[in-house]
């Protein structure tokens, strides 16, 4: 059967987003054919303009409206205290749970030599330099718990180690069972991990 | 956390496709803030013409390029055979299929009278125009296997046999368990069906 070439181009395009199948994408086509155009011409305005409007942070590279973000902006966020991650989503993840009042460092990645990023393509000297000229406190390492999230922490708690500024608190994340998880169904990775990070209660 | 606007916004516009939640409308956003300028505005031009772009065939009310759609237009599609279906979506999946060589019928939706939507709202009067018209030798009814659907199909059945023009066969798509399932998984009204649809191998 030969789709319409307009809907066929923006099924075509839809299923180029991230989690979205040929069905999906069909299915979003169809909705953006039977809604109101003043919808579609929305979605068509924000999505062009987007990467134009968006500014990327000076201090945390997070994205931002100005040339700082409205958390280094804000003053009662504590700046000797920087959460490391690995890209801005993670900012917008943490801070769906409220509770952190320090800033960020956003590296832009991890060090994966399979694809070719090393330390120099992210962030980290910035960090670095952020580190050396605040006097922080705590510096949290909030990469993916992955072998490449787990390396890069390795490498910046090193670099870290290196300045030789003294007491500054290096932490990473909590790792072990989520909550509501059941033990029986846990990978081995995860248990040892819950074994080995036990807190006193 | 106050998002910068322009990504704010198409997370909330992305979040009412459909199939689409908080989550994965955010990475979508940080996709699009990703990717490549030339696909925003791609995806941008697409989304916005889509609607004038699209016809709708005036003999079957499929999705359509031109005054009558691909299929009705195709000297090989067996007109005498008409699948009366929901949604022009429905069309597109029975077509992947690549088995069936009649034509189509879409109804823009089924009686719901919960949702007010009535047999006057549906393609049904033009249906049995079609079929007065064009000498139809089976109608299969293959909207969706819910309450409303059965009662659509219930619906123009009775409709179609008030006609009293003879012999037109009148079909329900095969309702049972679908291909690779598991008799322990399947709700009791599907197991009845499966029963009841038995067939001689």
């Amino acid at each position: 059967m030969t789709l319409p070439s307009a809907l066929d181009e923006v099924i075509e395009v839809l299923q180029r987003l991230p989690g979205v199948g040929p069905k999906s994408a069909a299915r979003m086509a169809f909705y953006l054919l039977n809604t109101s155009q003043d919808f579609n011409k929305v979605l068509s305005r924000s999505v062009g303009e987007l990467k134009e409007k968006i500014k990327i942070c000076k201090e945390c590279f997070s994205v931002s409206d100005s040339e700082v973000c409205s958390i280094c902006n804000d003053e009662t966020r504590d700046k000797k205290q920087i959460c490391v991650v690995e890209r801005a989503l993670d900012v917008i993840s943490l801070e769906s749970v409220g509770e952190y009042r320090g800033v960020y460092h956003v590296l832009g990645g991890v060090i994966n030599p399979l694809e070719h990023s090393g330390p120099e393509d992210l962030k980290i000297e910035e960090l670095i330099e952020r580190i050396k000229n605040n006097g922080v406190d705590e510096v949290i390492l909030a990469m993916n718990l992955t072998m490449e999230g787990e390396a890069t922490a390795l490498y910046i708690k090193r670099k870290i180690k290196d300045l030789n500024i003294g007491e500054i608190k290096i932490t990473r994340i909590g790792s072990g069972l989520p909550m509501g998880a059941d033990l029986g169904y846990a990978d081995q990775a995860t248990l040892n991990r819950a074994m080995e990070g036990r807190t006193t209660i």
